[in-house]
């Protein structure tokens, strides 16, 4: 990230979520609150190393606009633990504006799309609705972002190197290039980048603009290496652009992209203080209370892609099968709730509370309920559970990478058992050390449970152990490194 | 199709379906009918030419079992006008296995993959009853199939060109291979092609085994380009295989395995005949007396694929849009009933209803109901509204190629504009003198229906005719000779 005259440039951070979000407890005073979701959890490792930079972000609680207002729209430093004294700059956007951005494109439109998620014969429906939902909501909020990228730059001498984050903000990149060309931009993709028959399902004139939004950029930058040629095959068969396969790059005009991928990580030392912490314990000990000999555990956003219905399926294949588990194990479902504003998620949450009951009510007795549902958002709980799960199930449809694998592995205490979708990100690094799944074959999942739950100590320990040490290599520290190291590269290149 | 000695080899056709099918009238007299389904219409084309060669298809019927035993399971000439004195060798297969073979596997689980319909966070599940149904079901109609193919190759003093169709025969090329190494194999796929990732909703083995299964033949073709490329690029993914994108060839181990496309066209002058019959005229008299100023047709099998429900949408919005069409535009729909035995099937003809339902209570009268919906089978029936239809609607969601555009446009009589999706495989021949529109996109499915049925009459006159003359040119002929041609150049070679 050294410039050429061997000044280090500022990073500017771009999400739609920011580290923190802004809130009133019960009595009126202020609090500030860690921002939800996968992917804040791992940026936030970021804020600390920001230097003289910035983290641009949307304003999205009513208080965090009372907030961006007594900043008159400005930066400010964010002094809540998870923000690390970050300078924050939040935007404040119309509700309006926001929800056809959010509500109506970036979820479900482009999620589904790039987890392969719609129904086709039934959905999406591209109506006169979406095509405003993504010209007076997707484009503006956007151009809004890609504004202040521009201030903040411009505050900065002209330079700096600017991280766009997710599939909210694909036409950001075109107006900074235009208007900092002396900038580096990157964007990185956080959701699974599908073949480019996928993106078919949006007409024509969408889905250029979004392949165009992220070729402004100098790198797009994804979590595995089958992305980035997905990316680069888009680009080529429906712009007919031409891609270079072998150094994964992409000419359009003048310019040369680069596709890269860096899969993400932890903060395995701040994941390790908060399992030693005394709320986790606490949350330990309830556990304990509660437990059988086995204890299966996902953790999952209530999402479609997260395959929760078919892993309660396997689950009961395997009571049926195995008559001897009977009583001894618990299949442990933490699951936050999300985008409970899309009729899909209502829907899904239904379908998995039914499915529940039914697997309940089929193998359990007054006793035992065999699946313990919980739709509950808590770190705490969920990293107690981590430190006690013997199977994680993490058995996605798909996945861009999964960090619950990650942290799970890292901060567990008995040797437990990764069983691991083969479409999950993480899968490329994990994958031969945990028990694969193929997502739809439920007979397989079914038979992988069993064997976690039965394979020797010795083993478990070992696969394991190489799980965490592959974790501890390449954590969050590495993986912005290497993406700073390639960018210092084509910036002397 | 000479062989090095100038001889010209017999050709085998092998297909699920055949160009007949026996079954009894109400008197008990047997009578032969014409093989439903469109391949079956396109093929029935090649049935006068296969000289001293021999069709090898499944008794699908009661009655073809009793004519296969008739027959001691041995060929024998189908005199029916359809079947144009070919001979046969139809197939008895148990019906428990077909069961598996035909309504699990064949239907839904591949032509849902191939046509990107599943619903992936609810379908498929991959269980025992899926796996059971490929080993014992799908992988058993094949060898059967197989066997057969190489009785019939033996009886040919061991060499032919053997013509594999579609995606319930995947698996036929490799034992036919093993046992006659002289023979020309030759698959064709009418159906999509999709991406590798489509292809990973099956489980590792069941995936390898149907690309290897096709990999055994010395071409693999399909109806388009794009249909072709991804095949060769789901070699690469999938089986790490080397691909060669400019030959369009894959190596398997010493062979080379072609990929190409040849666009299916149908037979123009039997289908001028038909159109020409007094019974097409009957029906083409009835649908005359019950006419509006403006005949908006589409003909389809009930299927999914099709965008029935978008397509009644797009026409919902026009006459929104529109109010001046009130009672002067039909929408005739001839859907006919398909795969009742599959529940998606089912559920998709009720929205169906329930749509149509919808719009003619919105927009209808006591004098005019806007929608004239048919769930039948009437070849003479289509072919009379392809006559008379102002806009025919071909708005698949994917369609390997769809006939029914190429049939319509030449027999057509009153300069009838085609509304053609994109993601139909015929787009690639018809496109550019059809209204093109995006499956997903409503509204602009409802301005193409606009502007298709206000075009100048000159303009609708010219992009007709330019329609016949391709369909004229790349006729049913045409498509047989090329293949045919490269097969030998490829024998030479």
């Amino acid at each position: 990230m050294a410039s050429p005259d061997g000044r280090r440039e500022p990073l500017i951070l771009v999400s739609h979520r920011g580290p923190v979000q802004f809130a009133r407890d019960a009595t009126g005073r202020r609090i500030c609150t860690r921002g939800s979701g996968g992917l804040v959890t791992a940026l936030s490792g970021l804020a600390g190393r920001l230097a003289n930079g910035v983290w641009i972000c949307a304003a999205l609680s009513e208080e965090d606009t009372a907030v961006c207002g007594e900043h008159h729209g400005r930066s400010f430093v964010a002094n809540h633990e998870t923000a690390r004294g970050a300078v924050l700059r939040m935007i404040d956007i119309d509700p309006a504006v926001h929800h056809k951005f959010y509500s109506i494109v970036a979820n479900p439109l482009l999620w589904f799309l790039q987890h392969n998620l719609w129904d086709l014969s039934n959905a999406p429906n591209i109506t006169a609705n979406e095509i405003d939902a993504f010209v007076a909501g997707y484009e503006v909020v956007n151009r809004r972002f890609a504004e202040v990228v521009v201030e903040e730059v411009a505050t900065r001498a002209g330079r700096a190197v600017v991280m766009i984050h997710d599939y909210h903000l694909y036409l950001v990149a075109p107006y900074v290039r235009a208007h900092c060309p002396g900038t580096f931009l990157q964007h990185f993709v956080h959701v699974p980048w599908p073949q480019p028959d996928a993106w078919r399902v949006l007409p024509v004139w969408m889905r250029e603009s979004l392949f165009t939004g992220l070729l402004a950029n100098d790198i797009v930058a994804f979590h595995t290496e089958r992305y980035a040629r997905n990316f680069l095959l888009g680009c080529q068969d429906l712009l007919g652009l031409s891609v270079d396969f072998g150094r994964l790059t992409v000419d359009v005009g003048e310019r040369r992209v680069a596709a890269r991928w860096y899969p993400i990580s932890v903060d395995v030392s701040s994941l390790e203080e908060l399992a030693n912490s005394p709320e986790v314990q606490d949350q330990e000990r309830q556990l304990e209370n509660s437990s059988r000999e086995f204890l299966i555990l996902r953790v999952d956003r209530t999402d479609l892609s997260k395959n929760v219905l078919r892993g309660f399926l396997a689950y009961d294949q395997l009571l049926t099968d195995h008559p001897e588990l009977t009583g001894r194990v618990t299949f442990l479902a933490l699951l936050q709730p999300s985008r409970q504003d899309v009729d899909e998620y209502l829907e899904y949450a239904d379908r998995i509370r039914r499915l529940v009951a039914d697997v309940n009510l089929k193998h359990g007795n007054t006793d035992w309920q065999p699946i313990d549902l919980r739709f509950q958002d808590s770190l705490p709980a969920a990293v107690a559970a981590y430190k006690r799960f013997h199977v994680l199930m993490v058995n996605s449809v798909f996945d861009g990478l999964n960090l619950v694998a990650k942290e799970a592995m890292v901060v567990n205490r008995v040797d437990g058992v990764l069983v691991l979708s083969e479409h999950a990100g993480v899968y490329d690094e994990l994958g031969a050390f945990a028990l694969g799944v193929h997502p739809f074959d439920i007979s397989q999942q079914a038979d992988a449970l069993y064997r976690a739950l039965t394979l020797p100590r010795e083993e478990r320990r070992t696969r394991r152990q190489v799980c965490v040490d592959i974790v501890r290599t390449n954590d969050l520290d590495k993986w912005l490194r290497t993406q700073l190291d390639d960018i210092a590269a084509m910036q002397s290149g």
